[in-house]
Formats: structure tokens, C-alpha cells, sequence
């Protein structure tokens, strides 16, 4: 199997965020933002995204620095990027968000470059149900699709997420948002109940308790890395995805073992991740930094 | 370093439990039964507890069939047994305590026999401080205790409970707990800091979410077994930390690589205990079951 590049369909956006110990004002962020970035220490990323004029020249360097290619991110003139305010609890798990200004998010209507359409391993982060349909026709003969998705659409566009279920490969969501799609307060029986429906790999994540993950054969569960230098966990979830799928894509093949490394690899990214606000940290480390973290994990995990 | 036997002090209840599946009335229960079951596929046990005139001849021998020494099990004639009964919530994670009976347990003063005096390997299950600090003055030589506790103690009974920190080697709470006993919300960091108040080793278990553990030298964190046969949590806790005790004592000795071990033993034991009532799973399983089950969780850990 060869390596294959990753394309990423997600949001672009100005984060606000406050924490019980400090707060940064309009950061770079977004669901696409966080899994390109962290998808890039793997393989070679093409995001689709849109901002509005807005957005700065050296948000859009942070990503051109990496091998990210931004073909298809569009500008729209006279328009405001995403913005998103969230405050988290002293637990530094529960948040609330402040504010939420959609923007030129609210009217996306991806369009995947021509250069773009063969690719063979796509992530669909969080959007509505029919974007993430409409960006998949325009995808000609993709191998392994992972999207991702939230509680609004579990409630509201259930008919359609349903549809995007039967059309991907993995299925990335939170264990609220499990119990809530299967109606089973158990998440181990819950994620295996969305295998019925579609996907042939679910995976389930639970913050800074780990990831529980299942396939046809098998299920499986993996502690969070335990670092003691939480500042930030924006953004832990997608370049969680974003680690998993960039390394799935540069193996250019997915099974249960490969799936396993995918799943430690994206443990070890959103670890980092979470270790200051936005990408600071995670633009203060390469792949031997991940690896090293790896190994320790591995090493912690050998019984 | 040769086998020990295990001396668990702890409670020894009539359990009545409702789950949202069914329920159960009158069950053999408590902290010492628990422990002593799990602990006893690993080494001799040596139980200390109290029970009334009304614990039933059965209860006794299903205890007794057990490599488990009830020398200690004191029986108060024309008294009553602990009673306790619990509710647990549709996620059967949280579960609220419908009714407590101490009886016997309420003025319970451990007495240890002569012949266990020696034991050099020793769980305190939860009970009053200042009850863990009489039976471990009853204890010539220990070379590694560890303790259980509780809220109430954290906070009603504190200076007893820090007096106990500084004589025992390992400390069993749950996350709650943990943030209770150190005032610091993230559990990594909460865990690390109960390391400076005595103990050595630091178990902090998280219920389905697996455990956190602590050493000079080290964070690990082990998730649970993903068991989709979930049927009642009670004792999840004391079938862990009978494991990991009578795992340790049948190695007659403690070192961070056999504490890890210890832990996938604790968690394997307990993820065979949630699957169903009381003790009827357990009294189901036998040492090659632990084995296979583990074999499965530690391929599972292999990345």
C-alpha cells in the first residue's frame, strides 16, 4: 500500500477561549484548523474550508508552513470568518459556549478542487449532514471516509446523518453524542450499535478518559495520554481525528491493528495539543516529539 | 521474593441493588467480601469483618470455599449485619444510596487474630481513619499497605485521614475523591499531589473510564475492560483493589512493573464482577478465565 494524501473538510475559525487559569482572544482554531494541522506530521493534507477577508496572512502561513495544501481554502470578500467563544469549567472537561457568529461557515458549500477529487482518504469533520454528503459526491472513488458530527444534527437532521451513515467507512463522535444517536446509556453496547448502521468502524471518544473504538471483530478501549500540563482542551478532538486519519492515510490502508496505531498516534497528537491554547504547542513540536511520546505511551500500556 | 497472604479488613453487608434492568434484595455484599473473592485467585486471604446473627450459614461458605482464612470474621450475637441499598442511574456510572443499616459495622473495632498478625501484605478497605490506624498497630511488619477511603473522611475526618496517609505505601480513591483530598480539579495533577502526603503508590479509579496510577516516577493510565455485559457496578471498586492486592501479595513484593500488572489484574477481576449481581459471576469464573480475559486486554493494549 502506497501513501496517500488526506483530504479535510472542516471549519476554519477565530477561537475565544477562557479557562479557570486564562484566557486568548481570537486564535486561529477550527475543527478543519486543528485536524490538517495535525494530520500534516503525517502526510500530505488538502483542505477545504472558507474565510471571510478577515482572516489574517499569518493565520493562513501557519498552515501554508506545513504541508497543508490550501487550494481549497476560499475567501469570501466582504465577509467574516467563524467565530467561536467557549468558557470550560473548572474540570476543564464541560464547557459552555459564550457565543457562536456562523458566518461565512453558516452558507458553506464546499467545493472540492479538481486536484483534490481522487482522494482516497477523506475526514469530514463536523457540518450539517447534507454538506458532508454533497462534499462526498464530488470525491470520485474514496477508500476510507471518517466524518465526524454533533448533537444538533443526532436530534434535528437525524434522516440525514443516518444517509451520511451509510455512505462512510468510520463514524468519530463524543459518548454523549452515542448514547444519543443509539438512545443506550451504555457506550460500550451504543458503539456497537452504530456499527449497525453503517460504518464499519466507530470510534468514541470520552475526552480525558480515552477513546473506546470498535470494528465488526473487536472492541476495543485506550486511556487519554495523562499529561499533568493541561492548559486548553480545544481542539483535542479534532486533532485526535486529525492524527488518527493522517497516519491511516499514510499507511494507505486501514485495518485493525493499523486502526489501533492510528487510534495511539491521534492520542499522543491531541495530548500535545492540549498543552497550551490553539496550535502553540503543537506548532513547538515535529513527528520525533510524537514518536517519543509514543514510545512512552507504548511502554506504559505493555503489561 | 515468595507468595504472601493478603489480610483485607473491610465490611461485610446484605447488599439490596436496583438497576434500571432489575434488581436484587439481600445479597451477599460489602467491601471485604469483594476484596477477599477477587484477592483470592491470587493468594491465601485473611479476612477480618463482623457480621450479625442474621448472616446466613450459606453466605459464610460461599466465603469459605474460597482460599479465604475467616479466622477474623467476628460473628455479634443478637445484632444485625450492615445493610445497604443503592439505585443506580440509567448511565450505571452514578448511583444514589437509598438506605444505610451500619448495625454491627457501626462500632465495628477490628481485632486481628494472632495468626495474622504477621501478615506482611494488607488492604484497609474504606472505614474510619482512625479504625485503619488501630488495625495496622495490630500489624507487626507490613511491607506494603494499602488503604481505601471515602468522602466523609476527607472531609469530616481529615487530620485522621492525612495521620493515615503518612503510614501506609498505597492510596485506592475514586477521581471525586481525589479532587476532594487535593483541592485541584485535574486528576493527573490531584493524583501527583497525593504522592507528597505519604503514600508511594496513588490508584485513582475512574469506574468504566479505567484507572489513573501514580508513582515517584511515574503516570499510567489503564482503561477498563469494554465489557458490553454490564449488569450491576456494585463492587466494581473492592474486586479491583482485591486484585491488585492479592496479585502483589502472590508476588510478595512491588515494583512500578508489577504494579501495572497488578492494576490489568484488578481491572480484569472487576470487569468479570459488573456482569451480573453480588458475587454470582464470580462465583462462575476461576483463575484460567482471569488469564484469558487478560491475555485479551493486553493484546488489546499492544500498539
Amino acid at each position: 500500500m502506497t501513501a496517500s494524501p488526506l483530504l479535510v473538510v472542516g471549519s476554519i475559525a477565530f477561537d475565544s477561549v477562557d479557562t479557570p487559569q486564562a484566557s486568548r482572544e481570537n486564535v486561529i482554531g477550527g475543527s478543519g484548523v486543528f485536524c490538517s494541522y495535525a494530520a500534516s506530521y503525517f502526510t500530505q493534507v488538502q483542505l477545504v474550508g472558507v474565510v471571510g477577508d478577515d482572516w489574517p496572512a499569518e493565520f493562513r502561513q501557519v498552515l501554508a508552513s506545513r504541508p497543508i495544501d490550501l487550494a481549497g481554502l476560499k475567501v469570501e470578500q466582504g465577509k467574516r470568518t467563524f467565530r467561536w467563544h467557549g468558557r470550560y469549567m473548572p474540570n476543564m472537561n464541560d464547557r459552555e459556549t459564550l457565543d457562536v457568529q456562523l458566518n461565512v461557515f453558516g452558507e458553506f458549500q464546499p467545493v472540492v478542487p479538481e486536484t483534490f477529487r481522487d482522494a482516497r482518504f477523506v475526514f469530514l469533520a463536523n457540518s450539517l449532514p447534507e454538506v458532508q454528503c454533497k462534499v462526498l459526491s464530488q470525491v470520485r472513488d474514496p477508500r476510507f471516509v471518517m466524518a465526524d458530527t454533533m448533537d444538533l444534527w443526532i436530534v434535528e437532521h437525524r434522516l440525514n446523518l443516518l444517509k451520511v451513515l451509510k455512505q462512510i467507512h468510520g463514524l468519530v463522535l463524543n459518548d454523549e453524542e452515542a448514547r444519543l444517536l443509539t438512545g443506550d446509556a451504555h457506550v460500550v453496547r451504543a458503539g456497537r450499535a452504530i456499527l449497525e448502521m453503517g460504518p464499519r468502524m466507530v470510534v468514541v471518544k470520552k475526552g480525558e478518559h480515552g477513546t473506546l473504538f470498535f470494528t465488526q471483530d473487536q472492541t476495543f478501549a485506550m486511556p487519554a495520554y495523562p499529561t499533568a500540563a493541561l492548559v486548553d482542551p480545544t481542539g483535542a478532538g479534532d486533532s485526535f481525528a486529525g492524527g488518527v486519519m493522517g497516519f491511516l492515510a499514510s499507511r494507505g490502508n486501514v485495518d485493525d491493528h493499523l486502526l489501533r496505531e492510528a487510534i495511539a498516534y491521534g492520542t499522543i497528537v491531541a495530548s500535545f495539543n492540549v498543552e497550551d491554547f490553539s496550535l502553540d504547542r503543537m506548532r513547538r513540536i515535529e513527528r520525533p516529539d510524537i514518536e517519543s511520546r509514543l514510545s512512552q505511551f507504548r511502554e506504559m500500556l505493555r503489561i
